[in-house]
């Protein structure tokens, strides 16, 4: 096990969601001794909306997901942990269709009330007989806490990772909580590794679908530990309608943009624990860009600086090396001219109009630069789009964690 | 000084060109005891062809060649090393212009016949003294070698770099020499950092920067080590006129073909020297993605490849984790369909058709792995779109040489 990363958060205290029950088991997906499978029970009239990765080779779980957020219908969720089941032919779907058939068998549901996320290793199917025996055993385990579920849907985070928040809707206290894994992997376009969030709230499932693509576009999909995208990315949102509020099914409807901005807090502080996990991780690196020609420009100047590896070493190396953030501005591919361009590191100005500020002093850069939390801000100059990425440092833990991983 | 790098080539025997003449003085940019600024004198008549970065934040020397490439004539080039002199706005500027002046006024020439070009640190303006200072001695030294220059045009790089070749154009013997520096910041597009090729063929200009241009598009821009791309890459191809052949103004001339191919041999060699010396490099990557639906995409697919850090990672553990290439392919982006991917280590099929090769034996793929040269192979099975990107692993010693390199 690697040590605790630096910037790990304690985990909170979480209340239960009504209409919600976790389990977990040792399906025994690797020769570990911990629980590798989590299932969780959801009321009947449960809705369910996600988002999934864009990448064109997705995991069978991935594709099973889709489908059955098409219906918006949730009755059980089962997550596998230490083998993604991707890219395994007709054996990895034959094991996506075991466990729906599993859970439906049991509990009298329909298969597509069933959703399935895996995380692992890629190109080995996922052991039906490991699973099975594991949704068995889950059935009637006791009630688990949100934190042995945070930790069971874990492979390589070295923290477990949760969130709360509340709203008021309709003069109804609604609760969300979220746990999350995901530590290396972790990319643009839909960035964690596996996340779902569970809340009270009574809501049409279309409804929670608009609002997290929106929640998504400007929380998971602006973190990035090391550009690389997963083949099974997945944040999943169930909503059991147990808090009693009438039930939102718009977005103008009274107390719908309370819930979406809870919604959006959530996630946004999930995806920060993302990073505060990264792989070697040792700083926390908020990267602001204003001044683009357009928000999306903005994005992908971002990006460009955030997985950078020479700017994420420099950062590990407490160096106030700029001018790799002008390279890596150079590089975007996006609108920049160079003598309009200005940097500051935390609240110091570094360079504008194309050179270091005159008279520059590096030494409250370089305490900046000491501390866990770093700030990059990029002005271009041209026009009115903005865009935060958040990214940690890239440290020779990182090299150890990668170079030897599999085995 | 890093250890040299396991994967470096001894320095070949060069022959001098006709119509060249080195010198290496130490303007003492850095606080180090080496040669650091390059001077070679070129005698009248030499045309002038080249290629520049990519970036849209590109260093003063990078504007002034391509200034100065459009009138295709050259009479000397200077070298810095240790600054960069990028980002540095007026002063930078000034610095190039002095140059210029400095030679042109003590060798008769103009100053648009002047090549400059510096590397090293982003954003402190080149010193115009030291400058000055080292041209007057490099005026006034003794002839140095191939060997002198390429350590005198390095930073970071951990050995010297240089290759030959020759061609028989109109019956004459037609030698080229090229050295080249870099080993990080390496990067799509235009991948070289410092290059500079001289040739004794009679040529012109416009026929030259044609037949540099292709040659760069299939080996410089075919480069990566770490995806980041300079604000000062520059490669420069000097032709003297006197090997004596009847000068080449088309294609479709005799030998021109011949010339085109020994100047494209020559960029290849200089180009996977570049990936040989890629801070950290452990191992030679070649990748080859063929079956893709266009050569652009192919070419996107294999950067996507070689710059994820997963799979890098993965090379440099000697892990034969080819679930990162599927991540990788399915990152990029580029049509691609999960089950017609067939992927290949060394020449041992690990997969196809969507998941392992049946009876899948790691063996051969693991001993490939252990050696220095790698190669990775993807077919799409989509199209005919092919090509090959060179890079290099992902190691520790990345991480010690960019967390430290500006103190």
């Amino acid at each position: 096990m690697t040590a605790i990363s630096p910037l790990a958060l304690p985990f909170p205290d979480l209340p239960p969601i009504d209409g919600v029950r976790i389990a977990v088991s040792r399906a025994g997906y690797k020769a570990w001794d911990r629980a590798d499978l989590t299932y969780v029970a959801l009321d009947a009239g449960t809705v369910v909306a996600g988002v999934t990765t864009k990448s064109k080779c997705p995991s069978p779980e991935v594709e099973w997901c889709r489908q059955a957020l098409v219906l918006g219908q949730a009755r059980a969720l089962v997550v596998n942990a230490g083998n993604s089941n991707a890219f395994t032919g007709n054996r990895g779907r034959a094991a996506v269709e075991a466990i729906a058939a599993r859970v439906a068998g049991a509990t009298g549901c329909k298969p597509s009330d069933v959703f399935i996320s895996s995380t692992g290793v890629i190109g080995v199917p996922l052991p039906i007989d490991r699973a099975e025996a594991g949704i068995d055993a889950a059935l009637i385990a006791p009630e688990a806490t949100w934190e042995e579920a945070a930790q069971a849907i874990s492979t390589t985070d070295t923290f477990p990772k949760a969130a709360v928040t509340t709203a008021v809707v309709d003069g109804k206290t609604i609760t969300l909580v979220g746990i999350i894994k995901g530590s290396g992997m972790i990319a643009p376009d839909m960035a964690t590794m596996l996340g779902f969030l569970f809340t009270d709230a009574a809501i049409e499932a279309p409804l929670l679908q608009r609002m997290m693509e929106a929640a998504n576009a400007h929380t998971f999909s602006c973190i990035t530990v090391d550009g690389d995208t997963s083949t099974s990315d997945t944040v999943l949102a169930f909503a059991t309608g147990r808090a009693g509020n009438a039930r939102l099914s718009d977005i103008s409807d009274p107390g719908a943009d309370a819930f979406e901005a809870a919604l959006s807090d959530l996630c946004r502080q999930l995806a920060h624990l993302v990073v505060r996990d990264g792989e070697g991780a040792s700083k926390f690196i908020a990267i602001e860009v204003e001044g683009a020609t357009s928000d999306e420009s903005a994005h992908r100047i971002a990006m460009s600086i955030a997985n950078s590896p020479l700017v994420k070493t420099a950062i590990a190396g407490e160096d106030a090396n700029w001018g790799r953030v002008v390279m890596a501005v150079g590089k975007a591919g996006e609108p920049a001219e160079r003598d309009r361009l200005a940097i500051r590191f935390g609240a110091t100005q570094v360079a504008e109009g194309g050179l270091a500020v005159e008279g520059y002093d590096e030494a409250p850069v370089a305490a900046h630069l000491k501390g866990r939390e770093i700030e990059i801000g990029v002005h271009l100059g041209l026009g009115e789009g903005r865009a935060i990425i958040w990214t940690c440092d890239l440290t020779h833990g990182y090299i150890s964690i990668n170079a030897d991983y599999r085995s």
